[in-house]
């Protein structure tokens, strides 16, 4: 009697799996046995300190056995496989084959018999119990919307209030958005403090990057005095969430040479020869307006327990969304413990990490707890690029710990491709992002007014509101048509709520990228009366400038309609519905209509599946 | 710091992976930390109770670090791998760098001999340490010949005897095979015998079937009287060793009703309500010459000790290759602790699993310790079915633990392909056999004579050694030279001699199958100044009636040549070489001339690589 392969399960059980609240988990695993007894397998499932409960799994036609359970609390679940030989069944499935082949059963009706007095479970045989962390459904899903609170007046330069921030919450609200992230809202330092464009030197009335934390009015816990106060804070979170928006911080864990830390724990910062403290670097680069916590000082264990205590800080003004940055500067080990610290105290809590690190720092922070995971997709560009790349984020065990969340540019991120301006880039980064991971961000207002200007020779925007006050014409934003859609269709298409059924499809124009997606087996939960279960295919090409012809060879097993089959494609995102048969299928794409996200549906009025 | 994926792992280290002396094993990780410290990772590794040794692992470009352990030694091996900061290079790579671009460095120097006076592990993390068993090199390759000593008389229908038996070796081994495998050369039970193909009633001179094991004068240790003693079974084994093979008995641990331990110990059997002892059946099917042995007894570790004793005692006559009848009938665990005993007290000992089971219970016998094999490549008759069912036994972990061991046919198994009769057939399942995977194996002299009468409506041999004496005319056997000469290519190919390498390759013809093996990377051993290094390619039809050409389209990253590169194919099977160039190539395969293996050579004259 054997238990191998238990899935899901993550670096053999050394990190917990995810799902989110209202998921069925499939619990699967290889059983087997020598000889031709009747099996029995089952799934024991339990949450926090309850009871084991059990569900029977069943046996598919490769061998493997699975069983669901559905997910109706939040935090930490415990499941275990067992499995044994039924041997009341087995004598009964002798005796009516030998029934039905004329045989004498006699002797083998006494075994029944004796079986049947016998305890029940013969060769029972157990699996380590593996851990799945359920975290909020936000986690799982999710639209991320940016913007700087201080550039939030239209018209004049000033310095913007979170007040007004509140007032901007309409309008992200409207555009369909599930999460409102702001930039570090601290006290920024006055040392070294960058002028705009990342200049070494900043100018007096220069307000400095909101990520150099800290000066003599406070640290992580404090608002910077021209932001507001921590009640605005409390406030923008409420106000947020009448608006059906989530409120994420930054964590930023490191400090301007101004911040208190600096003077009353001088211990949790690396000391050098001389005797001053290390400023950032990573030469030749200085970041001198930076001075990184030492992590593995003398007195780490109350270092770690000052940043758990900012985040409980947040915590306590409303806010459960937090967005970490660069969190592969510090080690596995803290945020490990940071973040089962935090979500044991409140399993709604949901980390984002901005790393965009080599893959298996990547991957080893998304298993360490981190709920969401920027990814590289600024930088794949072509079909293959795309494809290769999520293939790889939804491929095996990953899929169990690592949540994708897809940004086509940040403050810090502004790719050639978009440097070029064309409305097609933009709208076609965009539909990639909302449609190839569950969770896609923007950072507005530059993204739907098409900023392009780079800082010359970067990857970055030029006059960037990190070091700079902006203001911006929301009145021309161009793009908030298409963000409304999309995020309309994310809300409606189940299958676009997960990214386990991503799956690409062949084109024979390598231009054009083709994926699709399927609902999840069943969800669980209340607001879904609208949601529709029907697959969803996107295809997109990657020539902004020309139009792109092509015949899509659809992968069907993946998709419901068999080769013979009519449907119809609706699309979603550019309007018209047409009748497809089969497998292949042609698609035309023009610059002024670069992306289809249709619904796939039998149709109207043809035979239904 | 954090170490994962470290490889080869078996089941996340439940299960030792498997190796053979003179194997050269990668030991791979990820290998990742916060910041941009200098890593520093190695292996770990000893045999037994030996010392650890260390072996300094690089990174490659995709993360994973990995170092090459030499295995010089039979039996259970360790592995472990460690990784750390290196404090002191990554002070001395901070200096180069602002020496580079004119920056002072004076603090750094300081910093860098306060390191170099420190631990320069800084961070240590460990890995749990792995087991790999390293194996017989018979046990990773070997091609096996099967016959029934007794129906070694040439010309007339007499019982044969293991000194006729040694007569045979000298074809056997002028074949080129390198172990011979006899049958159960035990006395065979009279209740119930089975008459001639498979007769429910016997005759009086009728011989019963060799697995029907034991009588008055003995069971498992014994030899049946009209074979000879156990002298003539050392002498067996000694004089095929002479022949450059190896002597491989079957255990069949099942009994005749006749066998000496039903009378001396039955509660080892499993006893009926009646109080008779029980015979094997698989309702309808009843098999009333056996009875099974029950592992499960309340006296199941004194069943287990003596069976671990018949095992000693043909390992006390010179045997160590044994092929285990149906080991997929009795536990696990039993064969988890048998053979961990029997390789613990001579690790040169090898186990072959004749199961044609489920793929998870071959795929655990495997794990649990078998050293070999037998695949289900008798059913897979298409270029999909080949190379569907062999990418799944090379595929992951699988390559670790399981080693395929293919024959074309057996005593109990005659293919409907085979049954055509076609010299084709026979030509190209051997051919498949002998390079898809690393062991093979036939049953003759019934494959060379190119037997395939079948009982009629089964995938049987009418007229079964198995039930009655036959003779053999060797003397017309007609595959005799193919079979010398692919056991040559296999002696002199490194490629073939093991299936981690195996790529199969698009062919536009589907009746083609096209795969090639590489050599693996290092192999270490002396017998190998004749080998050859070079790629193998194996181009083979499976239409045995007509000619078929088609383009074959070769994985050339898998090869070696580049996409504009001229080379040489040598068809070391059926003569010729031919100038190639490139992915795309023209093969034509006929039913005279239906396969080709090719070894893959830079052309003569022609640059080398």
């Amino acid at each position: 009697m054997a238990i191998s392969d238990v899935r899901p399960v993550v670096d053999g059980g050394r990190f917990p799996a995810k799902r989110v609240l209202g998921d069925v988990l499939t619990v699967s695993a290889i059983v087997c046995a020598d000889g031709h007894d009747e099996l029995r397998a089952q799934v024991l499932h339990r949450t926090g300190a309850g009871a084991w409960t059990p569900a029977p799994m069943l046996r598919g036609l490769d061998g493997r056995w699975s069983a669901e359970v559905a997910l109706t609390e939040l935090g930490v679940h415990h499941v275990a496989v067992e499995a044994w030989v039924d041997d009341v069944a087995t004598w009964e499935r002798t005796i009516a084959r030998k029934r039905a082949a004329g045989q004498p059963t006699h002797l083998d009706e006494q075994s029944l018999e004796r079986a049947t007095g016998e305890p029940r479970r013969k060769h029972l045989v157990s699996s380590p119990a593996l851990q799945v962390v359920v975290g909020d459904r936000l986690a799982g899903c999710s639209s991320w919307y940016e913007f700087f609170p201080r550039s939030t007046v239209d018209g004049t330069i000033r310095h913007g209030t979170l007040r007004e921030a509140i007032d901007r919450l309409g309008y992200v609200a409207g555009l369909g958005f599930d999460v409102v992230y702001l930039p570090p809202i601290h006290p920024i330092g006055h040392t070294h403090r960058k002028g705009p464009d990342n200049a070494l030197v900043a100018g007096a009335e220069d307000v400095g990057s909101p990520w150099a934390i800290g000066d003599e009015t406070g640290g992580h816990d404090a608002v910077h005095p021209q932001l507001g106060t921590v009640d605005d804070v409390r406030a923008l979170a409420s106000a947020a969430r009448e608006h059906g928006l989530e409120l994420a911080l930054d964590l930023a864990f490191q400090c301007s040479p101004d911040h208190p830390w600096v003077r009353e724990h001088p211990e949790w910062f690396t000391i050098r020869a001389d005797g001053s403290i290390a400023h950032a670097e990573n030469p030749p680069k200085r970041y001198d307006d930076i001075v990184p916590l030492n992590f593995d000082s003398d007195d780490w264990p109350a270092l770690w327990h000052a940043l758990a205590d900012v985040v409980r800080h947040w915590r306590a003004q409303g806010v459960r969304v937090f967005r970490v940055d660069n969190p592969h500067t510090k080690p596995f080990a803290f945020w490990e413990w940071l973040i089962a610290e935090m979500q044991h105290e409140d399993p709604s809590v949901v980390f984002l990490a901005e790393a965009f690190a080599a893959p298996p720092v990547m991957h080893h922070l998304a298993k360490v707890g981190f709920s969401q995971s920027y990814t590289h997709f600024p930088w794949q560009h072509t079909p293959w690029q795309l494809r290769e790349y999520f293939e790889h984020l939804v491929h095996g065990e990953a899929s169990d710990y690592l949540r994708a969340n897809s940004w086509p540019q940040t403050p810090d991120i502004l790719t050639e491709e978009l440097q070029q301006g064309a409305r097609s880039v933009f709208v076609c980064r965009l539909v990639l992002a909302a449609t190839l991971s569950a969770s896609y961000g923007v950072y507005g207002p530059a993204f739907e007014t098409m900023a392009h200007r780079p800082r010359p020779g970067a990857e970055e925007y030029g006059g960037n509101e990190k070091y700079e006050l902006r203001t911006w014409d929301l009145a021309t934003a161009s793009l908030t048509g298409e963000m409304t859609t999309l995020n309309r269709i994310r809300h409606r298409m189940r299958a676009l709520q997960h990214d386990r059924s991503l799956v690409f499809h062949h084109c024979d124009n390598d231009r054009i990228v083709v994926f699709s997606k399927t609902a999840p087996h069943r969800v669980l939960g209340a607001s879904d009366e609208d949601a529709s279960d029907d697959p969803v295919l996107v295809v997109v090409t990657t020539d902004h400038w020309t139009t792109q012809a092509g015949t899509v060879r659809l992968d069907l097993s993946a998709l419901g309609p068999g080769p013979w089959d009519d449907y119809e494609v609706v699309d979603l995102f550019g309007g018209g519905r047409y009748r497809w048969s089969g497998a292949d299928n042609v698609v035309i794409l023009t610059p002024d209509a670069p992306a289809h996200v249709f619904q796939l549906r039998p149709l109207a009025g043809g035979p239904q599946a």
